[in-house]
């Protein structure tokens, strides 16, 4: 009998990672994994030799076999891959970089050479993170997730408000599921925990008038920056999971989370069910029942926020009691 | 007494080509010339024999100077800037190519790198010219206007449409200009003359959410292709000014007027005027009032095309009396 079959695309690490992951007894052996891979046991060693090189900690037994103790502090894209698992639409490829300008130009750049959506980019540090409205975005190495997916969806160009939805409705719940408290999202994109920004999100797209051509979704998530990696003009209205669990958090186990959560809520969207994304998103809106003061452009919309209309875009009752639709723009609350 | 000062950055071939084109009496005296660009007569005699070799017709009389007796038929960004004058933003700027993929291509590269709006492309024959939603467009060397204007409008991402209907009324007027007749609008953006099409407009953009970072308005005009410069497929449908007018019409002149009534619209939106630009391109368009069928992706809409909103959409009232706002998608009329 064969070893059951793998991607034929798959790299040998992804293989192995996949496996050592696998393995409910905590062992694969290394017969096993030379037969699945078509190499030599000693080939297998070496691999092995090699993961350890790059901070995996791998445990041999002549009995047993391999086995994973612990794994780097850094984002490895076969090992993101390996603990995703298959079937995800979002993250079916994953790439990882130690420095780039921006991963939103990485992914333009495959976007535009016609890959595929789902594609993710990671990077360790970005030299010249972006947020909203050409804003810097600070991106220190291996502190944070500083990533951008590739979307082909199909919508009009008014109505990507629902990619914002759904990327804060991910990150809430994968943020709940790592215990961060007192998560909220402030209209449109950005998670605040206590009131301070833990999660920026730019959406960018390239359309036609009638026709999305693909919408790339730049998350940046403060894991385990500290407070003097912030600089000083952010500080008082930045935090980090760190900041707020005390500890250091599994960067990879968290970006995990949050591919398969994105994901999950780009499926409800893609089946059409953007009301239940929409219903939770306003349960966890802090922006909703305020009154707020919203700059788009040079316009100044004050009202208070009622509901979300079924493009994603905010309503909100202005002074003269007239329901206007806002797409975006700077939200101040009023106290 | 000095000369009249020209911008810092023109070029000799621009200034000669303006003082040619700007005297009434028809001549320009080499003296004048050669003071107003610090050059010798004799420079100036080299530069007007260049000129000739690109296949301008220059008179020069040894009492008056010299005298531009006719231009070539092609298109020389020098002499387009020349001919549209100063003051305007779209085509402040204007480069021309022999060949290029797409002038769309070349703008949105310029986009990136920063340029300011109003820059216009155009080539003289594109190898992968595009249509709307991924067709290809036939843009044979010397036979048409192929070409591409940058626009950094302040709009949100679901108003652009205004910007095609920009486009519609200022080629309706330029056509108007040069007496073609039976010109209409089929929505949303293609110009037809007895039913065939002479114009079409593929407007690409790049976005935030909230934000329109550029437009590009890809324009292609049927100017001087026969019957025989058509794919089979295509030749039905489809027409040139000089088909219809029965000889070739100047490109350049064309393009100028086109030029000059893209800036004159864009103006009239930008101050905040799309009302009466969107009653123009009404009383134009054949749609109107008509019965359509609207394939906008796999949604197919069926009712009678009633008026435009205030985001340019087509408002279609639709079997069961509801008014729907319609942005784009491929129209058939209903016999």
């Amino acid at each position: 009998m064969s070893a059951p079959r793998t991607d034929a695309g798959a790299s040998t690490d992804l293989v192995i990672l996949q496996a050592l992951r696998g393995q409910s007894t905590g062992y694969v052996s290394g017969a096993e994994l030379a037969e699945r891979l078509g190499l030599t046991r000693s080939a297998i060693w070496a691999r092995m030799q090699e993961l350890r090189q790059r901070g995996y900690d791998i445990e041999a037994s002549p009995q047993h076999g391999y086995r994973l103790v612990s794994s780097p502090d850094a984002l490895v894209g076969d090992d993101l891959l390996a603990r995703l698992g298959r079937g995800t639409i979002i993250g079916r490829q994953i790439q990882v970089f130690r420095e780039t300008r921006s991963t939103n130009d990485v992914v333009e750049r495959l976007a535009r050479d016609g890959v595929g959506e789902g594609v993710v980019v990671f990077a360790e540090s970005q030299t010249q993170g972006r947020g909203r409205l050409g804003r810097s975005w600070v991106s220190p190495a291996g502190k944070g997730l500083w990533f951008s997916v590739l979307l082909r969806p199909r919508l009009l160009p008014g109505e990507t408000t629902r990619i914002v939805i759904l990327a804060a409705v991910a990150m809430v719940r994968a943020l709940r599921a790592f215990r961060v408290p007192a998560i909220e999202i402030k209209w449109p994109n950005d998670i605040l925990c206590r009131g301070r920004k833990l999660v920026g999100v730019l959406t960018e797209m390239q359309a036609e008038l009638d026709l999305v051509r693909h919408v790339i979704l730049g998350i940046g998530v403060n894991a385990n920056l500290e407070a003097g990696d912030f600089p000083a003009a952010v500080r008082p209205n930045a935090t980090s999971l760190r900041i707020e669990g005390g500890q250091p958090v599994d960067r990879a186990a968290l970006a995990v989370t949050i591919l398969r959560e994105l994901d999950q809520a780009y499926r409800r969207l893609s089946a059409g069910d953007f009301e239940s994304l929409a219903a939770e998103w306003a349960a966890s809106c802090g922006t909703l029942g305020k009154e707020v003061c919203i700059r788009v452009g040079d316009r100044l919309i004050r009202g208070r926020a009622e509901a979300l209309d079924d493009t994603g875009a905010l309503l909100v009752r202005t002074e003269h009691g007239r329901l206007e639709a806002v797409v975006g723009g700077e939200v101040t609350l009023v106290h």
